[in-house]
C-alpha cells in the first residue's frame, strides 16, 4: 500500500458514510456514462461500492476475491482495472468542497432517488447519471413524457434556425418542455423559441452548471435558467470536454422524443439520435431542400427509416402522445388536493370564468405577459380545463380546482 | 332496331374485319381506361367484341344471352349498359379517317401486340390502352424498366423547377428516359432537364398527339419529339378533357418508378402516385422546406410511408435497379448480332479506343454535341462498355460489338 492510496482510501471511506456523500463521490470519481461505475453501484449501492474501491486501492487481490462470487471473471477484471482509474481521482476527493461550490453558484443537487429525480434518465441503465446539478426553479421531472429534444447543427442555416425556433415555440405553446444542449445554431434557436412563447426550456450542459457554455450563449442560458432549467451531471467547475459533450447527449436523448432539425452528413446531432434509439425513444427529422448540405443528415435518417419525417409541432406531439394531466395539475403537498403545477396556470385559470375573455384581458387580470398567458392556456386546453370560445377563452363547464 | 343503330352496326362490322381496325375502333368507342371495354376485349379479342357490340345495339336481349354463359349476371349487366355508351359513338366511327389524320400529323400508330408495343402498360390489365399514337423517332419500349416518371405541381417553386431539371438531367445522363405529362411546372422542367443533358424524354398527352398541349409548352414538346417521344392513347384531334388528364396519369405511372418532385396538399400528382402504387411500382418523393406549401404532398407521402425520400438521381436509380443492357445494346434485325440501340452510342463508341480521350475530342470525332456524348458515355458506362480514365474515357478491355 503506498501513501497516495492510503490517503485516497481515507477519503473514500469518509464519503461512504452517507448515501448523499456517496452519490456525490461517484459523480466526481467517474466520468459521465462510465458503465463500470454504474454496474458496481447497481450491484452494491453507492456506499458499499466506495468501500470496495478503497479496498481495491489498498489490496487488489482481496478486492478481486470480494467480487468473484457475484461476477463473471471478465467483469471482475474490468472493475479492478477501472478501480485504478477512479483511484487516481480519489486522492483529491472532497465532497464538502463540491457542496460548497454548488451552493456558491446557486445550483441544487438532485441525487438519484430524490423525489425531484427525473426517472426518464433511469432508462439509461448502468450509464445513468448519479447526480444532477440544477439551476433554475423548474421541476426537473419535466425531463420525461412532456419533454421534446430539439437538436441539430451548430452551423445551421437561416431555414434551420427558423424551423427550430418555430417548432420550439409551438411545442412550448402545447405545454411541452424543449430540451437542448445550449450550443450555437439549432440548440440556441430551440431555447430561444421556447422562451419567446412563454414556455419552459431545459439546457443540458457538458460542463458544470456554473459555466454557461458557450460564452456567446450565456445571456440566452441565463434566461433559460430563469424560466426553465440548466442541468448538468458533472460538478460545478468542471470543464466541457469533448467526451463530455458526447455523454451529455445521452441525457438530452432521455426526452420523450428527439427531433433533428438540421444535420450535415456527419453531424454530432446523429450521436444524440443513436442514444435516443438505444433508449427506444421516437426520433424525428425535419426535411429541408434536397440541395442543402445542412439537411443531408435529416434526409438520410428518414430514408433509412431511422426517423419519422416531421414538418410541424403537431406531428412531433403525435410521437410523444398526449400531455399528461400530471404535468399541469398536481396534488398540493399540504392539502393533498389538486392544484396547478405552475403559478402562471393558476393565475390564468383564476382570471377565467364561463364568459369568454380575450387573451389580452386575461393577461391584465392575471398579471402575466402575453406569452405566459398563451402557454398557460395551451397547457390548460390540452388537459381539458379551458376551451376556446368566439376568439377568446373560458373555463370548461365543470372545471374547478382548489 | 332504329336507324341510328343500323348505321352504327354497319360501321362496327366493317371495323371488325381486321385486328388493326378493331383496335382503332375500340380506341374511338371507349374513353381511356374504360375497364368494361378492356374486359370485353380481354374476353373475346377486339374483333369479336365489336361484333358483339353491333349485336347488342340491334338486339340487347340476344346480346345478353350471348354473354350469359361466360360471365356473372352483374358483369353482363355492366356490359349491356356500357354498350349504349359505346353505341353512341359507333354511329360516327370512321377508322380510315383516324388513320388519315394520324398520317397528316406524322404520328405512328402502335397497336397492342405490335413489336413496338411497350409491355409495361400491359400491367394496367383491363385498363390498359388499346392503341398508342406516337410522334418522334424513339423506341416506344423505353416506357419500361429504363423509364422514370417525374411528376409534380404545375405551379411549382423555383426550387421544384431546379430539382426536377437536375434530377431529369442526371437520370438522362445515367441512360434513363424521363417520362412526364408535358404540363407547366415540374413536368416542363423534367422534359427540359432531360433534353439539356442530351437524353431522351417521353411526354404523355391527355389529348391527341397533334395537339401539343399546353400551347405555352409547344416548343418544348416539339423538341421532346425530336429527341424522344410524344405519346397519347387518344386519336389525333381529340381534346384534353379533365377526365383524360386523370386517365393519362396511369400511362405515366407505367414507368419503372415515379418521383414526385413538388406537390401541394391535394396535387394532381398524387393521382399518378395512386396509379403507380396499384401497379406496384416504387414511388419516391423529393423533400423540400417544411415551410413550403408546395412540398406538403411530398412530405405526407414520406410520412405515411407511401413514398421513399429521394434527394438525387442515384437514389432514384436505386429504386429501379440497374440499367438493362438491352436498353443500350440490342440484336441487329438483319444480322442478329449485337449492335447499339442508338446511333449516338455507336458513333461515340467507335470514336473510343483503349487510350483515354476527353469528352470534347470524342464529340469532334463522333460528330455529336457535348450533351449527346455525355449521355452516350453514361449509358455505355452503365452497361460496362466504357470506363473513365484520368479525366477522359476509353473502351473497357474486351468490349467490342459488331
Amino acid at each position: 500500500m503506498n501513501l497516495v492510496s492510503a490517503a485516497a482510501g481515507g477519503r473514500l471511506e469518509r464519503s461512504a458514510a452517507t448515501v448523499a456523500d456517496a452519490w456525490l463521490a461517484w459523480s466526481v470519481l467517474a466520468e459521465p456514462g462510465d458503465e463500470a461505475a454504474g454496474a458496481l453501484v447497481h450491484l452494491w449501492g453507492p456506499q458499499a461500492a466506495l468501500t470496495w474501491l478503497a479496498q481495491a486501492l489498498a489490496d487488489p487481490v482481496a478486492a478481486t476475491h470480494a467480487l468473484a462470487p457475484e461476477l463473471q471473471p471478465r467483469d471482475v477484471d474490468t472493475l479492478v482495472r477501472a478501480s485504478e482509474r477512479w483511484g487516481r481521482r480519489a486522492a483529491d476527493l472532497d465532497v464538502d468542497a463540491v457542496r460548497q461550490r454548488s451552493e456558491q453558484c446557486g445550483a441544487r443537487i438532485v441525487l438519484r432517488g430524490d423525489p425531484q429525480w427525473p426517472h426518464a434518465v433511469d432508462d439509461l441503465g448502468v450509464a445513468a447519471p448519479f447526480v444532477l446539478w440544477v439551476r433554475g426553479d423548474g421541476d426537473l421531472r419535466v425531463l420525461g413524457s412532456q419533454a421534446v429534444a430539439l437538436v441539430g447543427a451548430r452551423s445551421c442555416t437561416a431555414y434551420g434556425d427558423h424551423m427550430a425556433a418555430q417548432l420550439a415555440a409551438d411545442l412550448a405553446q402545447a405545454g411541452r418542455v424543449v430540451v437542448s444542449g445550449g450550443a450555437y445554431g439549432i440548440d440556441a434557436a430551440a431555447h430561444r423559441g421556447a422562451l419567446a412563447a412563454g414556455g419552459q426550456s431545459l439546457a443540458v450542459m457538458a460542463g458544470g452548471v456554473d459555466r454557461l457554455y458557450p460564452v456567446g450563449n450565456s445571456d440566452l442560458l441565463a434566461r433559460t435558467m430563469r424560466s426553465g432549467l440548466v442541468v448538468s451531471e458533472v460538478p460545478p467547475g468542471w470543464a466541457p470536454h469533448r467526451s463530455r459533450f458526447l455523454s451529455r447527449n445521452r441525457v438530452i436523448a432521455c426526452a420523450a422524443a428527439t427531433v433533428v432539425v438540421e444535420a450535415a452528413h456527419r453531424s454530432g446531432a446523429l450521436n444524440t439520435v443513436g442514444h435516443a434509439q438505444r433508449l427506444m425513444r421516437p426520433v424525428a427529422a425535419v426535411p429541408g431542400p434536397a440541395t442543402s448540405a445542412s439537411s443531408v443528415g435529416c434526409h438520410r435518417l428518414v430514408r433509412d427509416q431511422e426517423a419519422v419525417l416531421v414538418t410541424c409541432a403537431a406531428e412531433v406531439i403525435e410521437l410523444t402522445g398526449p400531455l399528461e394531466i400530471a404535468a399541469v395539475v398536481q396534488p398540493d403537498v399540504d392539502t393533498g388536493r389538486l392544484d396547478f403545477a405552475r403559478p402562471e396556470d393558476r393565475a390564468a385559470f383564476d382570471a377565467l370564468g364561463r364568459r369568454s375573455l380575450l387573451e389580452g384581458d386575461i393577461a391584465v387580470t392575471a398579471g402575466l405577459t402575453a406569452p405566459q398567458v398563451r402557454a398557460a392556456l395551451g397547457r390548460m386546453e390540452a388537459t381539458g380545463l379551458v376551451e376556446r370560445d368566439r376568439g377568446g377563452w373560458r373555463r370548461r363547464s365543470g372545471a374547478s380546482l382548489i
